[in-house]
């Protein structure tokens, strides 16, 4: 690692904290990957995360919806059942117990949308000017069921990419809120659990692996797919769900919306689904925009995004993301 | 609750702490308690804690090596055998990747003297003051064998209350590496897995209850015990294990030593242990200093420290720990 010193980039979930993780996690902890994630048996599912979140209450969701529905949704991907969560939080001295209680609340909600228990916590506090505001950390705990077997290793030449929405709603949402930009309509995170969705295309026999799109988009996700598959990836521009609202901020901003982030989407690897299932599927709560965006295929080695005149340009994994905080 | 605002106390392990937990946390998350640890099944236990110390490298350990041990010793006061462990940073944009080396580095180490696999993780940063260098969250996850049953319900009128060695150790490195004393011996924290000495305790056939006496001391968690049990419980300060230099601390700066933080201690409540017994116990790694120091007792409501003369005073439960961020 050239740099000596920890950047924004480190925690963007992009390049750099890919080659953080491998250069200090994985060489310390002997892991061949420090996933968020984790199968601690055949049946249990366990998965931890922080949330720094800025501002800590936006269009759509809090800290607390996001902690809780992250959490959630990495643990749902494996194809389990979230049943608890455990919460830790780091407290600036001078934080508006109104404001926890709020937090607390939408966390609780969020919960019991999902049928998950929070059953154990912690709190610290700390000086002011030590953290900023409140930061949370939850881990989730799931059981898979046996017949269930979601791995990327299952990936072939020929399935389709799903998503179940239009995609970059919360970064968008982030960004209006820190930016002040008054977009009108106001850009809402999709902050959501996953976990029915999931479930919906287990029924269909169809699933083969499932991501949660966050921190980097589904450019990132695309690209550690391809990194650990080796099968080529095309995204079709036209097919991507993408709201006016957070057109317009892409082209103000110069962002690309498939790297921004994500909290109530996912990406799925499905072998032909039919246009019935595709029906049904958007009849699920959180799945109306579902859309197949792209295939696996072997016209390409890499991942490329291909636009309406039919011109292919690579989707690259990016070193850095602009915007820290996101989640 | 008077103050609407979160103060350095909420967060001292006390008083506040146990206020704004019940004002808070079990109201919204509809729990009879809100313990950093839960038991999840018949046979699977849970347990989360942040980790802020401040400093990060001290004498005895660092954030590293506490967040590791002090998430492995609440897995363990059940009985359990903690088996894996996840691990959450936020780290401030600039911190030194040589710093982050050693914490990952003596994470590992510690997990590996107890046999616990670090099995997943998170890295979130944060701009320079967003947070103090870095803080760790980790979550234990361990298996209680069926014949197990620690509870504080356990207790009886005549047990004897034991630690396995000096007190106030961990808070004692803190304060002289903050307040640059110059104390000599300088103090090391006692940081240190405490399974084994809980399996020892088990094997006697002994032990009814023991919690690992962190933030606030062995007085924070006896007045917790008898808020739960109402039972009397009398501390002899003659048997209480001190070492000297924590002593010259304490008479320096005012502390009493049953409310310091221990970051390897533990304390136990147990029946009618033989001087063998006690002796075997001495034997064992992290427990040459074992003494009984107390005993549940109907002659008091309370907790209470009888000094060398006989006279009694109780030992209350503080609002507030003048230390903030001991671990």
């Amino acid at each position: 690692m050239k740099e000596d010193i920890i950047t924004l980039g480190h925690g963007s979930g992009a390049g750099l904290t890919h080659e953080l993780i491998a250069d200090v996690f994985h060489k310390e902890f002997n892991l061949p990957s420090l996933d968020d994630s984790a199968r601690i048996s055949n049946r249990m599912v366990v998965s931890t995360d922080s949330f720094v979140v800025k501002p800590l209450f936006f269009a759509g969701g809090c800290i607390g919806t996001l902690s809780v529905n992250g959490t959630i949704n990495d643990v749902s991907m494996s194809g389990s059942k979230p049943l608890y969560l455990l919460a830790s939080f780091i407290i600036e001295e001078g934080f508006s117990i109104k404001d926890l209680k709020k937090i607390v609340q939408s966390m609780q909600q969020s919960a019991e949308e999902s049928q998950v228990r929070i059953i154990a916590g912690d709190t610290k506090v700390v000086k002011r000017g030590e953290c900023d505001g409140i930061y949370i950390t939850t881990t989730g705990i799931g059981i898979l069921p046996e017949d269930v077997n979601l791995s990327a290793t299952n990936i072939q030449i020929g399935d389709e990419i799903l998503v179940n929405g239009t995609l970059g709603d919360h970064s968008a949402a982030i960004i209006n809120a820190r930016q002040k930009l008054m977009l009108d309509p106001m850009p809402a995170s999709d902050c959501a659990p996953l976990y029915g969705i999931v479930q919906f295309l287990l029924r269909t026999g169809k699933l083969k692996f499932a991501r949660d799109a966050t921190r980097g988009g589904i450019a990132t996700i695309l690209n550690e797919i391809y990194r650990e598959t080796k099968l080529g990836i095309i995204i079709e521009e036209d097919l991507v769900p993408i709201k006016n609202t957070t057109k317009v901020l892409c082209d103000l901003l110069g962002l690309d919306v498939l790297y921004l982030a994500n909290e109530g989407k996912l990406i799925s690897f499905v072998s032909a689904m039919t246009q019935e299932m595709i029906g049904e599927l958007k009849k699920q709560k959180y799945a109306e925009g579902a859309a197949v965006i792209g295939k696996v295929t072997d016209e390409v080695d890499g991942v490329y995004l291909r636009n309406s005149i039919g011109s292919l340009r690579p989707l690259r994994m990016l070193a850095s993301d602009p915007l820290p905080r996101i989640c």
